[in-house]
């Protein structure tokens, strides 16, 4: 019935969809198989993409021909810049979700693709031939043969939901969870784990009273996630901000015997950074209240997502306390939320391609490898897919650096690292934050992305524009002289000290609080020379501009870490037999066998002392 | 957690959204519960609306007040008026419908009536005190109070997926079954049996060579459903039709050793109007091809719909076979056809009002009676919500007679009858189909619904406008005189007898080919009056004229009916007491101990014989 494929790939959630995707447009052909065809890309939790530090993956997807930026662009109801008055490294888009949209479109464009299958069915195991992954095997008792295989299972292998002290299988409300495939993976030498995530209660918008809120408006000129050339909104919908109380802490509190998190039902570790309600009152016991936010779930459904009030404590328990928040006094449920087991795989069982170092031409991406956040998982179904598909090509792997990416950040992270907690990205994970900004996403990766077949040629112009652009309006700058009486003026309400010669626009732009868009103002010849480019390129040329001598710092770390990184360790070293290493380092070394010394030096346990004394033993 | 409701529905198909918008929307509070909130209105087979018989039922649900006939003209993408060649008895509508809007549709129109609360989880029992239904228990361990309930499950009671030899529960394919209520029902005294219903493979839309079928065009002046102001479709998808061959029945027969219909592992019958296509080879031997229509499932989506291919074949063999098809050489399958297998409850369990012998306050409605078809279903749920609302306000029961609507066939049919395969409607079934037109649904029914409070006022004006206009119209075509001189060319032309003398419109009306327009395109008198008036009144006034004496033939025999339906059969008869009653008609009657003459004259075994003896015995 099927014929083989270059790839299949298990599951249709953000990192399924752009696996498939991905390979897809890079010439593979694919057979996306999902359990329903209804659910594909189905927003699982909070109705949004972005926000700090994942905002800036979701354009690092987009900038590599990625499609979760132009999905999210054309779905989304509302678009904020997160820290606007932070540096632009802290700079992270952030929009609300029209859930159904969100679904229908990637739908919509992945059956445009037609390098992409589809199969509805439940993958319920993998073909292994000579240790190395050859199709999969499914719950109609289906064989399916290609020559990569990425899965991408989500909350659903062995999936249990937990609400108080009911127990229910399901991979999420009403759907089933997937078998077969851990307990293979476990024969087949695979360590597994349990890991545990959360959802809120969705209300009822009509019962709310927004008035008693505060209304959280989209930004007032939205911008966008994708380089390519979606539209920007022209209309948002607001969200709304409430907290929670003392009142409602105490109800929570009367359910804490019943909490399977508390009451030990659940083995798994929660997302650390996306706590339950009940998991805040008990570890910040001190603090009154609780922000939560009210998240409209589309253009026009009343249904409301609880953001803040994750909770898996007994329904009733979760209903009264809602009605204790300060505008739900009349608040009713569509549903109560709850937590979900699931299986993962730590992530060290994992090349840097995310390919298993068990199984040949076998990767994982998403929530299967420990992470949460629908950013992490798209993100790693399209390193997934670029490496299955040059793999299978023959090709050269894709390895993003942790300089160049939060996506290399993330997969190093998690090699290296492991992790035993949902693993959710920071810009404090990433050394070279001031690398990595939502603006230059495009500059440091289209050009990979278009090398490798997946972003298009009309990217790969776009972004040789801008970085002429930006260049020319820099040079521009350094060259254009500033005279004291156009300047002062706007530099004294600005709080900046007047300039008594003539200054270049550069060294102004320099001071902090003075922004390109304040110097044009009084200066019309310069507004006239801006007038000719995008705002986007002007911002570019600005940020470099402003932060040119931290930008440069970081390349140079940069590059000495590119040196370490590039060191290969070519043989399997004993590491016993380096005895000067601490006992730790020669645990975590052995276990994780890194590939170069800059792995080497990123493996928690492992100090920059123990680095010395491998550079050493290596005759470096 | 929740308050009483008035009424709470038990699932959101079809039946169950009708039934929630009918009560709410007459006033009364009710509470939908759905396993998933994202699959309110699935159209779980294929994706139209109509046809025949059927077109007419969502006429009538639209009369009502209902919203089947709303939903299908915003979300249709092709219309067909149906046997338009044929007397107006005959012409019914018919829709394909974009899956995906038709679903969202629904969900908007539930979520914008106040009086609709929304609760996700799975009904497993019903609360009954003193044989009163007072609720419901969920999955979660919630008891929900209501005055009473409505049930609506569909195939999910117990559902059983049947693929070749795999068998795989499930209430729809990738959804789970519901267990527990079959079990109580049972236990409170319901008998309870099992139906087997299916449907066909999906398939990929890009891999089908539509150059090689027919196309199936909507119609070039579409009309709609509802009678209030949707607007007809100005774009449309085409449909295409080909056809299964020698080559394909000999593929599909080497499945038949694996076919759990034809092995026994399916106990319930099928519908017999919608085999699968195993079936039809199987009962149709002689036949060497069959009707396939390619469906498509919405405006943009890829995925077809098979109509005239269901099948429970393993699903290496419906590929196969599908294959053989013209057109789908290259055919891929998103999922293979399946039967399904699930619990019902012989309707003859049930009241007119669709409310339950057994436990007083609980109504059936949809698939749990026994019967197919969406369209069926709805009507079902907006007769057990009028009924419920009525009885728990102590107002009077709505119970629409065969002479009313198709409504009125259905139910009784069910009631006296029961089933014991999947009931669908059929002109046929109605004594007195020349009356039940889907032209006259509106002055049929609206006033009905509208003193229901169900049919709002603007409703009422319009049907109250048609038939003042239709009345105008008759009157004067009653008086105007045709001149030979002006009319015979058309006579003539449509081989209709030229008149030497002057002649009433209304008697050339009479002549079978002769339509109104066709005698106003001869008279520009007549063309003028009736420009004032809109189509649809015009042909209201011309069927009237036509069909006058049918129709007056038909209310005649009606009225002789309705006095039989009025008799009412007071006490409980022993129906053994009257030996000259034939064995079987005892034994029928006394199951099912009819309320009237007329319902006893309608059960199936009892005879016109057996109703004069009853007659006589009840001293008439």
């Amino acid at each position: 019935m099927f014929t083989e494929y270059d790839i299949i790939v298990v599951g249709a959630g953000h990192a399924g969809c752009e696996a498939a995707h991905t390979v897809a447009t890079m010439g593979s052909k694919v057979l996306l198989v999902t359990m329903n065809m209804n659910t594909i890309a189905q927003m699982s939790c909070n109705p949004a993409m972005g926000g700090v530090a994942k905002g800036q993956i979701v354009r690092e997807v987009d900038a590599l021909g990625g499609m979760s930026g132009i999905i999210t662009d054309k779905t989304m109801i509302q678009f904020r810049m997160l820290n606007r008055s932070k540096g632009p490294a802290m700079w992270s888009p952030r929009a609300q979700s029209d859930r159904m949209r969100f679904s229908e479109e990637w739908r919509t464009a992945l059956e445009n693709n037609l390098n992409i299958d589809f199969w509805q069915d439940m993958v319920s195991g993998i073909i292994v031939e000579n240790d190395k992954v050859c199709g999969v095997k499914t719950s109609l008792g289906i064989e399916i043969r290609a020559k990569a295989v990425i899965l991408t299972n989500g909350t659903f292998l062995n999936g249990i939901i937990h609400i108080g002290e009911k127990q229910l299988g399901g991979g999420r409300a009403a759907e089933k969870s997937a078998k077969g495939i851990t307990e293979q993976l476990v024969q087949l030498g695979f360590e597994s784990g349990r890991m545990k995530t959360g959802t809120p209660p969705r209300v009822d918008g009509r019962s709310l009273d927004y008035t008693k809120m505060e209304e959280q408006f989209g930004d007032e000129k939205p911008s966008k996630f994708s380089y390519t050339d979606t539209e920007p909104l022209t209309k948002q919908r607001s969200c709304y901000i409430t907290y929670t109380n003392s009142e409602v802490h105490e109800i929570l509190k009367t359910g804490f015997e019943k909490s399977p998190m508390f009451q030990g039902r659940i083995q798994g570790l929660g997302p650390r950074y996306c706590p339950s309600i009940e998991d805040k009152i008990n570890r910040f016991a001190d603090k009154d209240r609780h922000q939560i936010f009210v998240e409209p779930e589309g253009w026009s459904t009343v249904e409301i997502y609880v953001n803040g009030f994750s909770s898996s404590l007994p329904e009733e328990v979760q209903y009264q306390a809602l009605r204790k928040i300060v505008g739900f006094e009349n608040a009713k449920m569509f549903r109560p939320g709850y937590a979900i087991e699931y299986d993962f795989f730590p992530p060290t069982q994992l090349n840097h391609t995310l390919e298993t170092k068990l199984i040949e031409n076998l990767y994982f991406a998403g929530q299967i490898n420990g992470t949460t956040g629908y950013e992490e998982a798209a993100c790693q179904g399209l390193m997934a897919g670029i490496n299955a598909h040059q793999k299978t090509r023959g090709k050269e792997a894709l390895i993003l650096k942790r300089s160049e990416a939060y996506i290399g950040v993330l997969i190093d992270d998690l090699v290296n690292k492991g992790t035993d907690e949902p693993y959710r990205m920071f810009t404090s994970r990433a050394e070279h934050r001031i690398l990595l900004r939502q603006d230059n996403a495009d500059i440091r990766l289209t050009k990979l992305g278009y090398d490798l077949g997946l972003a298009d040629e009309s990217r790969l112009r776009k972004v040789e524009e801008k970085i002429k652009a930006a260049a020319e309006i820099t040079t521009y700058l350094n060259k254009k002289s500033m005279e004291p009486e156009i300047v002062n003026t706007t530099l004294l309400a600005l709080e900046s000290a007047p300039i008594s010669e003539k200054a270049k626009a550069t060294n102004l732009l320099r001071r902090p609080n003075i922004e390109l868009e304040y110097l044009a103002k009084a200066d019309q010849e310069l507004a006239a020379f801006l007038e000719q480019y995008d705002q986007e390129y002007c911002e570019q040329a600005s940020i470099g501009i402003k932060y040119e001598s931290y930008i440069e710092k970081e390349n140079q770390q940069a590059a000495r870490m590119k040196e370490l990184e590039n060191y290969v360790i070519k043989e399997r070293l004993d590491y016993n037999k380096i005895p000067a290493l601490s006992h730790e380092a020669r645990q975590k070394l052995l276990k994780i066998n890194p590939e170069t010394i800059g792995q080497a030096s990123r493996i928690s346990g492992v100090s920059p002392a123990d680095i010395s004394i491998l550079m050493v033993y290596l005759g470096k």
